[in-house]
């Protein structure tokens, strides 16, 4: 029967990585528990919501800890509720021991709680990686180029290899990153030093925007491995698995345009260009084809949106370099600024190719291998 | 027609207290805009839902505002619009000229946004009070005494004198807030040293809750005034009239016990006993009755709460005094739980008469007038 002691802190930290992958809405109830497995070695907490898994171990030998193991086992606890309880424990130690029937006694100062445990025997077999080749990143990088491409997915479930990024390793030794919900795309390529592993997988983008609360040290260094439908991250503690889109990700290398067919290359101070294009929004919300316009001629580029109801407005950028030819185009100032968001250069290039071809961005004088798309929309 | 310029900072600020008293969800149009009135000696903002009514005037010669006007007249415009799109502007001055038809030009930088306005003839007549006698009180004691006792209002809509705090005159020279919904009381009686005005009014808890919003400087002295329907509160620039409910207020005297009644008297530290009642929250949330159960036996008191589901918690207390007889009393830990957050003496005192008579709390060691009451839950 388990009986442990240990910090309060270290525990809810884990117990907090570990929930990530807890989901309330689950059509499996064991899946809304937190399984903890306590070992001679440490504590294991797992959780997962069937799409997202995550193993996390606490070594008996961890400082931070204070961790005194005296009896083994495993039990399934309610996640939310026990988190909840853990957070609102009074003393900094906290005595958990197993009764007869499941029970669960935890203990901190004078107060005494009882918990309804369930049988770790009714929750479902993790389905695991049998660890071979993988890749080292670090967590800051990763992170960096799902910012990069995340936002551009598509949120209608109705075509599932869109709803995910395009993860492959390129024989050019590079990692490519790539999503498009067919109005914009975002791709970001990243040259690997050590790539021994070979992928071509499209990660949902829920296991991307967990992936952030789960992996928190950006300096540290984690290994990747992929087998059959699942991909899974790893470091000394920590295992995050997420499922894989099934299906494979159209060629989008068609999709980026040739460099000589472009006709207009305007360079913008990202910022300005940001404010400008907020304040469009402010207008173009409140109408059903919710485009602004771009209008370039001789040395003056004028951005307008309208609105029936509400009014118009009419501004004036400071285009940093301009070659080409004068161009007028409208798009949707969202995808825009989505855009901007995730480029950190304080520059940006924009190329056009003409009204109705899809427009390039990059940030200037970055040899980053960051390009994004954004289709413009016909207007009459 | 208007013509105006302004410091971008201080007109935002003075639309944002205004936006307080415009609501989206009106069935007056007209009050879902800003009504602009421009004199020769400075700008007024109105704003209105029905409820709640706000004139807030910018005089010309306010430093921070830097304002040049050299056009007046009034116009409406769409207020939360005009709010983000003040906002957004780029410049620190704005310029504010109406054209034609009620259209408005806003200008900064290179920024040019034109507004559909309305005539403001269309905008309702607000009802003013003729002022008369005040009282005058510092905004910080108003808003205490507001904060003590509005989370105690009833939200059951069904007895509307119940959703508003009682705020009455005495004839010993105080003041009197007191808020019910039926299952606990919170009354502030609060000396007034200037108490020309007199009444007898109910205060909706809505203008309560967007008071604080309107008057941000503490220390400031705002003037009070009352006339049929409707009190106003007003400093130099900002006029803040609340309608009122109508009908009259039960006796709440005759609820507060008789010191001989007292059968039990505990005085507790207000955190320890804040947070063990955060502990029972956790499972009697999850109960149908909901209650914690507090068992005082010789010099023992201890908390229970049970939830067949999910498990059970046991506190031991520590009193710092206690006098008087053993008792078992169940109640609601979320009603002990608002008590608490609103005392804020470190100490707290609570007398019991018996387990079905509502019990009392009281900041210890202070002749403050403040008094809670909470009627506890019959358990079998």
């Amino acid at each position: 029967m388990i009986k442990f002691s240990i910090n309060k802190n270290a525990f809810q930290n884990a117990l907090r990585i570990t929930k990530q992958a807890i989901g309330s809405k689950v059509t499996i109830p064991a899946l809304t528990k937190l399984k903890i497995e306590v070992e001679e070695n440490g504590i294991t907490l797992i959780g997962s919501n069937g799409q997202i898994s995550i193993k996390n171990f606490l070594p008996v030998d961890n400082k931070d800890a204070s961790m005194l193991i005296s009896g083994t086992g495993s039990v399934l606890l309610e996640a939310a509720f026990f988190e909840n309880v853990v957070s609102q424990l009074p003393e900094v130690t906290l005595e958990f021991t197993e009764k007869e029937q499941k029970q669960v006694l935890l203990t901190s100062g004078k107060s005494e709680i009882t918990l309804k445990g369930l049988d770790s025997e009714i929750y479902p077999h993790l389905q695991e990686i049998s660890e071979g080749s993988s890749l080292k990143m670090k967590v800051k990088v990763l992170k960096e180029i799902f910012t990069e491409t995340v936002f551009a997915v598509s949120t209608q479930e109705n075509r599932p290899i869109f709803t995910g990024v395009h993860l492959e390793t390129l024989s050019t030794g590079e990692l490519k990153a790539v999503a498009t919900d067919s109005h914009r795309m975002s791709q970001r390529l990243l040259p690997l030093e050590d790539s021994e592993l070979k992928f071509d997988v499209i990660l949902p983008s829920k296991s991307i925007n967990s992936f952030k609360n789960v992996f928190t040290n950006d300096e540290e260094e984690i290994e990747i491995f992929i087998s059959g439908s699942q991909m899974l991250f790893r470091n000394e503690t920590i295992s995050y698995y997420s499922r894989l889109i099934e299906g494979s990700y159209p060629d989008t290398n068609r999709l980026i345009p040739n460099e000589a067919d472009y006709t207009l290359d305007l360079v913008f101070d990202a910022a300005q260009l940001r404010h400008t294009m907020d304040r469009a929004r402010l207008l173009t919300v409140m109408t059903t084809n919710g485009t602004v316009k771009l209008t370039v001629s001789g040395d003056s580029v004028v951005t307008t949106a309208n609105s029936p109801e509400v009014g118009s407005v009419h501004e004036e950028l400071t285009a940093l370099s301009k070659e080409g030819n004068d161009l007028a185009i409208s798009f949707n100032p969202e995808y825009l600024i989505d855009a901007l968001k995730v480029i950190k250069a304080p520059e940006v290039r924009i190329r056009f190719i003409s009204n109705v071809r899809p427009f390039t961005l990059q940030p200037r004088n970055e040899e980053s291998g960051f390009v994004q798309l954004i289709t413009p929309v016909r207007t009459n």
